[in-house]
């Protein structure tokens, strides 16, 4: 039986690299649902090529061209949702950007899609709320982030052997080894230049404070059930060893290989089966040598800030992604330096009001309340 | 229910180090059985400490202690497959060097004993015969050595994903980095120092030739079932990887940690279930640069040989063993220069008549072939 793909988030970096893979297995997938939030010139493009049932943008286009009116086209903030829905879909592949995310996956929770998770907040924000009710309707979350893809893989075969620590490696972002001194005022454009990932602004900027990496321990406290104290960062500035799994007998297993989104977005499509790519294995011997540091505190405080939040609970982790969405985007506008953004975080967290999480609507109003007080912290 | 130990090989490193693990849970181990080539007052001390049913010297000493004689006692060649036999063995860790292992490793088998296996000698020479027995006789067989304990932790949740290639890791050996001109006439001290891990002299020299890692991939290929051409072995001088699997996606798994055979034993002795270890986690950040590379041909000759003679298959793997043994001695003794192991090993497996193996009387009459051959060409 063929898997049907709702494809949210069809537009973006993580959006199109699962249409090569899925493309390349016809006999595997196919590409039921498509939905963007502006990008219609591209979305227009896919809809052709993949023939979904429904398409859908967030922002209502002009006009859809005479040739792809066979899908079902649905428009405006609830068109991920229906998406997700789509009686026809078996896995919906969540790659949406932001708190947006959240309600889509939860809705294929309810309606017992496996989930093939790539946005960050569905876990952040709601990783109690989803991973609770995935597990009451015996549904799988497969993670296409390649750290948490990685520690997947690893405990893959644990057979039941519960990991003593998980290690979250980290490029440690473009502003890795400038002077300490240097990043209070830091420029956009050095922060815009990752080392080896190429992705968005939003997630390069949070590659630079790290911030990215502490919400990455927050989705493998959900993920994977480890408490904070059992996850660990680690700065591996080449970017192989995707991630590491420590057992009991000191054994570490790791994920390797080349930094190329499709493997894990292949692993999780194709999951409990791998997916022969034919161009993806890596040549060890072209490697640079790989090399493994402690993240520094003071050049990183947000991965501390992360931690806190995690160790919070509640509104905390909902407060932190929000404090920083809203900061970084003051930062890239020139409204707060670089060394704002930690700050922005840290006050948001110390004058936020905590509060425990029970439904959707709890998210989404500590996500506001947060983003309001970050924006008055930079004196918006 | 306790796993019921016959450690052959007790006094060897393995051996000393599988005690060590079994100490620590008494809960989950109990010694049967206890044998050793020769050294009889370590495994006088072993027996004191551990108590066994059964106790075994291939080397009869003058006197058994007073206070030792609760134990069976039994001498000669005989005694490992006595051992392996004992009714109330579950499993027999096969930690005893050169082919007076595979005997005693077949008798485990038909008595359907679980293995742990160490000794080389029972998969480079008896491949076919120990894999096809075990497997009729619904027998695991697991791996002691720190590669193939590796690629097994990979594996084992590969969920029935077939692996593409397997890597094996190599250190190099102590002359790596001397003078391609240098190699033919390295002395015994220097063939000696090797880099990484503490070992006997007859493994250390098959680390510097390099043919150590061939007679692994000999083993990988009948453990793992992969074709010859599907085994890579790779330089990484640092021993910290410990061997990789590349599945059909590009993804590359390994295991990684500190060189502890401890850990791959307790993986085996333990296995499905880690056994908790406190003192064998490594610190990331006190590791050298990890590097790879690809093992020179010119520099490597015997693993060339091992690869021809996995392909010729039959008799050819059990001469090339044999050969090595000799031609490994006559260089220790200073009959033959280093470079002269190589040579003697490719002029054993030309000139021996290759012939297929049934039975473990074809692996003597090979291995002992061979032997003659080799010393024949070192002039003795």
């Amino acid at each position: 039986m063929r898997r049907q793909i709702a494809l949210l988030g069809c537009t973006g970096s993580i959006g199109v690299q699962a249409l090569d893979v899925i493309a390349r297995f016809p006999g595997k997938f196919k590409v039921e649902a498509l939905v963007a939030f502006s990008s219609h010139e591209a979305l227009f493009a896919q809809v052709r090529a993949f023939r979904p049932k429904l398409a859908g943008l967030v922002v209502e286009p002009k006009a859809i061209p005479e040739d792809l009116r066979f899908a079902r086209w649905v428009f405006g903030e609830d068109c991920a949702a229906q998406a997700a829905r789509l009686p026809e879909v078996t896995d919906v592949l969540a790659a949406m950007v932001g708190i947006a995310g959240l309600s889509p996956v939860l809705e294929a929770i309810e309606a017992g899609k496996r989930i093939l998770l790539a946005n960050k907040e569905a876990l952040v924000a709601g990783g109690e709320l989803v991973m609770g009710r995935a597990r009451q309707k015996g549904v799988s979350i497969l993670p296409i982030d390649s750290e948490h893809s990685a520690i997947h893989q690893c405990l893959n075969g644990a057979r039941g052997n519960r990991p003593r620590r998980l290690i979250l490696t980290a490029s440690g972002g473009a502003l890795r080894d400038i002077a300490y001194d240097d990043l209070e005022n830091a420029a956009p454009a050095d922060v815009l230049a990752h080392p080896t990932w190429r992705m968005g602004k939003k997630i390069t900027v949070d590659c630079a404070t790290m911030v990215n990496k502490g919400l990455e321990v927050i989705e493998a406290h959900h993920l994977f059930g480890m408490d904070p104290g059992a996850i660990d960062v680690v700065i591996h500035p080449q970017s192989f060893v995707h991630s590491m799994v420590e057992f009991a007998d000191g054994a570490l297993m790791a994920q390797l290989g080349a930094p190329d989104m499709r493997v894990p977005i292949a692993y999780a499509l194709g999951w409990p089966r791998r997916l022969p790519l034919d161009d993806t294995a890596c040549d060890l011997f072209s490697l640079p040598p790989l090399t493994f540091a402690a993240p520094e505190a003071r050049r990183y405080p947000c991965l501390a800030l992360a931690y806190d939040a995690l160790r919070a609970g509640g509104s905390a982790p909902v407060a932190l992604n929000a404090a920083n969405e809203a900061a970084v985007e003051g930062f890239l506008r020139g409204q707060i330096p670089f060394g704002g953004i930690a700050r922005a975080i840290a006050s948001v967290l110390e004058h936020t009001q905590q509060h425990s999480i029970t439904c959707l609507d709890d998210i989404l109003e500590a996500d506001r309340k947060a983003r309001e007080m970050a924006r008055l912290f930079m004196g918006q």
